[in-house]
């Protein structure tokens, strides 16, 4: 693999992927809350490390790579709906903006090794996990 | 600028910088709510039509790449306490892991063109600004 780039960019390598039964962007629901499905977090063995401490009911960000998205859209009419006016993408929660990261919060409902089962995840089947992280709880809880 | 890179590699190109009083990994705080002070996102001229919403006031989610951070840790004592037991990394909010992402909500203090001040950044100064999302409010106001 071929790994020069130039200055002032980073490469992202995926810890894992979706499994999902969502397929299609055009019927997926717009957040996690507004009626998706539950899924699995699928990890790759080298993260084995990384994923073992995740628990049952535990509250997570899951960071995606929305690979269907577009990276050229600056502006956007909010949730696709053109009587709002357009606006600039870092103020909505459109899939299209330069760096297409993903951002969900879900909860964990069953641990299976490298699997793990979470509720509420709008994020395609086979999109790819950057990174996992706990919600924060109180600052005397951390 | 090469960019030939493998399959399942994603190339991340910054869309601005942190300037921040913060220098020193070993004094910042860990958190942006445990005494972060006010920082300013400073965009590239290229994602001027995506910035230009951004408004006092507004709650945000801002998400960086922790350039100082090590991507080869899988497993840390939670807040460096050693009393404490190991865990893996995508259970704790340490910045060393497989895909160093920062992630980080902030309030805007002050709007200059490309130039965002924000409250409560624990980022250090020059930290790469990788993308920006509005807290979700209610289903109801999206």
């Amino acid at each position: 693999m071929v790994e020069a780039v130039g200055d002032d960019v980073y490469l992202l390598r995926p810890v894992g992927r979706v499994a999902s039964p969502l397929t299609d962007a055009v019927s997926a629901p717009r957040q996690g809350d507004e009626g998706a499905p539950a899924a699995w977090l699928v990890f790759d063995a080298h993260v084995e490390r990384a994923v073992r401490d995740l628990r049952i009911g535990a509250e997570l960000l899951v960071l995606t790579w929305l690979d269907r998205a577009r990276r050229d859209v600056l502006a956007v009419h909010p949730r696709g709906d053109e009587s709002r006016p357009e606006s600039g993408v870092f103020s909505t929660r459109s899939p299209h903006r330069p760096n297409p990261i993903g951002l969900h919060r879900v909860r964990v409902l069953a641990v299976d090794g490298l699997r793990i089962e979470v509720a509420d995840l709008e994020a395609l089947d086979g999109t790819p996990i950057l990174d996992v992280k706990p919600v924060l709880g109180a600052a005397d809880e951390r």
